[in-house]
């Protein structure tokens, strides 16, 4: 098995599993007690808040444990709300943030407060100076994460903490992904982490508040952690957080640079060996393990399945494998293609072998999958196909609504509850029936759609007309290639 | 080094370090994702949750995995509060539930909500007519610990949650004492409990919803746990959790009568040992392993350190010993002593030989801690004392307010300023110049002074007078014995 998921979750690192045994021995007992047990744990407490400050580059006084990433976040975001409540109650995001920023943000909204989301381009990268427009006097806080967790462009940080600064808004930053790589950028007033993402146990999060940031945590409090983090303090987990962190660190420089070049193989190799296919992300400022690339006409579940079959574990942002059944709001706010999607994240010490495994096994998988939904020989269809040469015969298959010819400009696929890969595979199956310059009609209500026709259209050369309802036009281009 | 203080933490069961190590092997990863990994940890996780919610008495589908014990409080009765909001907005608890439940109402309150506190009697128990009688139609939750923390007072659960049935209010129940010892009694609508405190890690705690309970979970809130527990699940310590509370309830039975035992001897002893020594609690409707006492004339933080010198870890709630400087909220409830206070909380398999040790070493660590306050003669001073007998002789230091004789009736000691036990110690070193009949007047702004001055005279045998601002009156009584 290869797990190729490592911004989800990754296995213990040898130094946390150490660190985790001796503090289960040793720092049991409530930190808050005076007796001998109590005060090694607060010593093993303090001790790791020191490790972790320094990676994270704050005061040991700035830092607190969390239950998790999540909880920093939600944390992290109310307390900054409620602190600058009399400036105002605006809360400014990326659409890209972590979906417990999104979750933070709607629960502001519902409790009165206000939310601007600020869009990001077809890499998903937000501009400083868009960033900075967004921010006016009512702002209490602005949100961004240094580097997106699904398809792994760095943020510009350090430019949009100038603008807020500038403007006098605090900044919090979710380091949630390039924390185990580098010290965050400069400029943050807030700052969070999640121990998992670093091979650190889960129930460990981190929330940095700089000095003089108004935060007023929420309630209910105790005294734990300075008030910020109710409940018994799990030292044996933060101590081996803290243990594995400044590990991972020190190893991060190299295993960055060997994780960069594998993700660039993945990103030159994977539109060669899968035809109709998209990297999608920046290919210079990125995450070093991360890769997200969509496949035309196939689900994303059957992606994933048959992946996890050949030996794989990735993830993926398409709405088949979510429960929400909506695609992604990164791949939405990016304007990408969402179906087929499939995120590689490479956890460290990852084979290289293993990874050309995959582009071995990758495009097999794909064919697969598309011929078990009909779409074998669509790969081709395109105007400005790529890899694939020959033009396809339209397959007058059932699913194809009209087996005779019809009147071009009146063409029309119903595609009305039908999921995704369906109604893009459908448009893909009539488009070489439409004369070229004509118009056809693609009928679908999936969310999916909303995002794959125009991707579709992008990747195949096609004109995206307008989508009206749950009406999408498409106007057929000559063939360039 | 006996460690004394089960009711606080527990090192890990040993049956919790092996699941916790295979867990960490085999259920790091994301649990709701489709991969091999994912669904390996989900299988431990769902195995997990039918383990607990064998030991509490419940459907796997009605129990949720938090963070903490504290998480599980803090959410469960925010949720039971907020699906009720329609029916009304008070809430209903015990004078002497845990803190992280006082905290949670003080946050209720400060939003608008009510709160009704319903006292105990001097064991520290609550009476099920009178909790019945706090609830009215505007009741949307009552609280009540299995068993109090601090003192092992179980509580009347099975006829409160009858009167609690009959108003139609959901009553939450505290089981984090009991949990390691019994299966919770029947009729909680909403249970909670902490692994910490039975051998499992830390990071984990229980929260039950029964079906058919209103529950609004608070926000944000995400897929994980059924939207009750945000944040990425923390399998391997949650399995560890469920591991450990199934190997100390298969031990539980004959654990508890050992360490009743064992605590009965405590009760026993402690009085005859030290002198003006108050056993507090139910003696018999207790939890099996804990006892709580107080010592006259002597400040808990300095008996703590004594006793943590001479090898034992054990608690206090008095007031010196903790961070807001008042005693514990229990014992105030109670109107019992606080000075002097230690509860002893023994682990499961604790040595006989370890309790005869701590017996033998107490007398001694009390007079040392007496002496050092110039307050070793003090025991006898009281007409009724018990076992030392020798009227002590007014010692006529420093402290005593007035070195010449003063007129009966205007005796003052003046103890402003002066923070617990000092106020007692003057009244009792004052005591023996009053005659019979008079009355003598403290002045004492230390919050402890409130609980001490009346139960100091409830012990000696001295009649309290009244309290008046800072000004305490007491009678001295003639001596029975």
């Amino acid at each position: 098995m290869s797990y190729f998921d490592a911004a989800s979750s990754l296995p213990l690192h040898p130094v946390a599993q150490q660190a985790l045994l001796a503090a289960l021995d040793e720092g049991w007992a409530d930190p808050a007690r005076p007796h001998r047990e109590g005060r090694r744990a607060r010593m093993l407490l303090d001790a790791a808040r020191e490790t972790a400050a320094e990676a994270v580059g704050c005061r040991p006084d700035e830092l607190w444990f969390t239950s998790s990433g999540t909880r920093a976040l939600h944390t992290g975001i109310a307390g900054a709300l409620a602190g600058r409540r009399r400036v105002g109650r605006q809360l400014v995001l990326s659409a890209v943030e972590h979906s417990a920023v999104l979750h933070a943000a709607a629960a502001h909204e519902r409790a009165g407060g206000s939310v601007c989301e600020v869009g990001v381009d077809r890499t998903g990268r937000v501009n400083a100076r868009e960033y900075g427009e967004a921010l006016d006097p009512g702002s209490a806080l602005a949100c961004l994460q240094s580097a997106n967790h699904e398809v792994g462009t760095v943020q510009p940080v350090t430019e949009t903490a100038a603008v807020c600064a500038e403007a006098g808004v605090p900044l919090l930053v979710d380091a949630a992904q390039s924390l185990p790589w580098e010290a965050p950028p400069e400029g943050w007033s807030l700052l969070t982490a999640s121990a998992h993402k670093w091979g650190g146990p889960s129930g460990v999060g981190l929330l940095a508040v700089r000095k003089g940031v108004r935060f007023a945590a929420p309630e209910p409090a105790d005294e734990r952690e300075s008030g910020r983090a109710p409940g018994f303090e799990n030292v044996p987990a933060i101590v081996a957080a803290a243990a594995s962190l400044r590990a991972v660190r020190a190893e991060a420089g190299a295993e960055a640079a060997r994780l960069r070049a594998l993700v660039d193989r993945i990103r030159e190799r994977v539109p060669e060996l899968v035809p109709d296919t998209e990297v999608v992300g920046d290919p210079v400022r990125r995450l070093p393990h991360l890769v997200t690339f969509s496949c035309l006409y196939v689900d994303g579940e059957a992606v994933l399945q048959a992946l996890d079959a050949a030996g794989f574990s990735v993830s993926s942002g398409s709405s088949c494998t979510s429960s929400t059944l909506t695609p992604s709001h990164v791949l939405r706010a990016m304007g990408v293609l969402s179906e087929g999607n499939v995120r590689v994240s490479l956890p460290p010490g990852v084979d290289e072998a293993e990874v050309n495994r995959f582009l071995s096994a990758l495009p097999g998988v794909v064919d697969g999958v598309r011929a078990h939904v009909g779409a074998a020989s669509l790969g081709s269809s395109a105007p400005a196909a790529g890899a694939s040469s020959a033009p396809a015969e339209p397959t007058g298959s059932p699913a194809a609504p009209e087996p005779a010819e019809p009147a071009a400009s009146a063409l029309t696929v119903d595609a009305l509850g039908k999921k995704c890969p369906v109604p893009v595979i459908e448009l893909a199956k009539v488009i070489e029936r439409v004369p070229v310059g004509g118009v056809v009609t693609v009928l679908a209500d999936d969310v999916a759609a909303r995002l794959d026709i125009p991707a579709w259209c992008e990747m195949t050369g096609h004109a995206f007309v307008d989508a009206s309802g749950d009406a999408f036009r498409v106007r057929r281009v000559a063939a360039s290639g």
